[in-house]
């Protein structure tokens, strides 16, 4: 069976791909499985036959079968489980991947995050210089230490795996800062990932919904 | 062989469980797995040792023979994967649980977290009032959709699992808020987890260390 993911119907990232939906495309795409989208307008998000699939009332959702998951991270990690592609078969490595999902997540996206909405619905705030420092301090204390840790390598730990796509997926949501140009290593390795066939179909598929939408 | 954690030799969170080492002690408690403890002072956390490990020059860690990850998330999976109690049997089952372990932490924890960090220091700032009651609303409005998730039953999804104890470590930094005040299954649900052997043993250990630390 195909599985069906939600996304939105007019993306706010106007199809750049930061929209969290792209997580799960790009993951589909680079094991290779077909996937269906249903797209959902923000009226339709907080409806109830949505909120009873994702009570947080967000995209993206995955469906299954009988199986119903949200948390693009948690979905990423459950196409990785079941295909080949995105984890290391070595038991260490695997484990290392994971790390590095959560690391995405959890120690380099909400600051980044945090900074996105900063500067959408904050903008002339009498402490919007104030708070854009102090987050554009951590965020670059955190890719400091990415960056001293990613070298020369190509990837964060061996192959590419589900914790380089994540991490990349949160990384390009600096691009438009200016703040990424102090750390070339990390540039260049959202570029290598952003050249890969997988994330390139995964980027048209999303920017065609938009621009379908804006058409 | 025994996993050695790393935790903080004087947790700033004086001992009450809220420190990132405390999900991994519960955890091993849970399953039933002994476990040693490496302290760290703020200093050696920045330390080239440490950050061999831990990029981010955080705490925890784990290693276990040549095996060493960070990121408490990550850690509380690999755990939960190799010793039966904290993830359920049945496949569909334990996506959802691994689902609320990723809800937990990026859906929750960052608006929480940051009303941590803002009322620790930026209090008596001119934007205080301002921006803690932005991140009140955010914080009320996730808590509304946990709370009615919940609903009447015990744990987020069947059996406890790894996802109610990343939950509830996350929940209880609300504890001294009162916010939790207006969702009674919610601070049932942390008393219930808070009612756990397995959690007791844990509390215990940590506080512990911050006692030993103080006295």
């Amino acid at each position: 069976m195909t599985a069906t993911i939600t996304a939105f119907e007019r993306s706010p990232d106007r199809g750049n791909g930061l929209a969290r939906d792209m997580r799960l495309r790009w993951a589909f795409e680079e094991v290779g499985q077909p996937y269906e989208v249903r797209l959902l307008s923000f009226e339709a998000m907080k409806e109830p036959a949505h909120l009873a699939l994702q009570p947080f009332g967000q995209i993206p959702t995955y469906e299954d079968g009988d199986l119903t998951l949200f948390e693009s991270g948690a979905i990423v990690l459950h196409i990785a489980e079941r295909h080949p592609g995105l984890l290391p078969d070595d038991a260490n490595a695997r484990a290392r991947a994971i790390m590095w999902m959560f690391a995405a997540l959890n120690t380099l996206e909400p600051p980044i995050f945090d900074r996105s909405l900063l500067t959408i619905l904050e903008r002339g705030r009498p402490w919007y210089e104030e708070r854009l420092n102090a987050l554009d301090e951590t965020i670059r204390k955190r890719l400091e230490s990415l960056s001293h840790h990613l070298g020369e390598a190509d990837w964060l730990d061996g192959a590419f795996s589900a914790g380089d796509l994540l991490m990349v997926t949160v990384l390009r949501r600096l691009q438009s800062s200016g703040i990424l140009n102090g750390y070339s290593n990390l540039a260049a390795y959202i570029a290598r990932a952003e050249a890969r066939p997988a994330y390139q179909r995964a980027f048209e598929a999303q920017r065609a919904v938009f621009t379908a939408a804006a058409g």
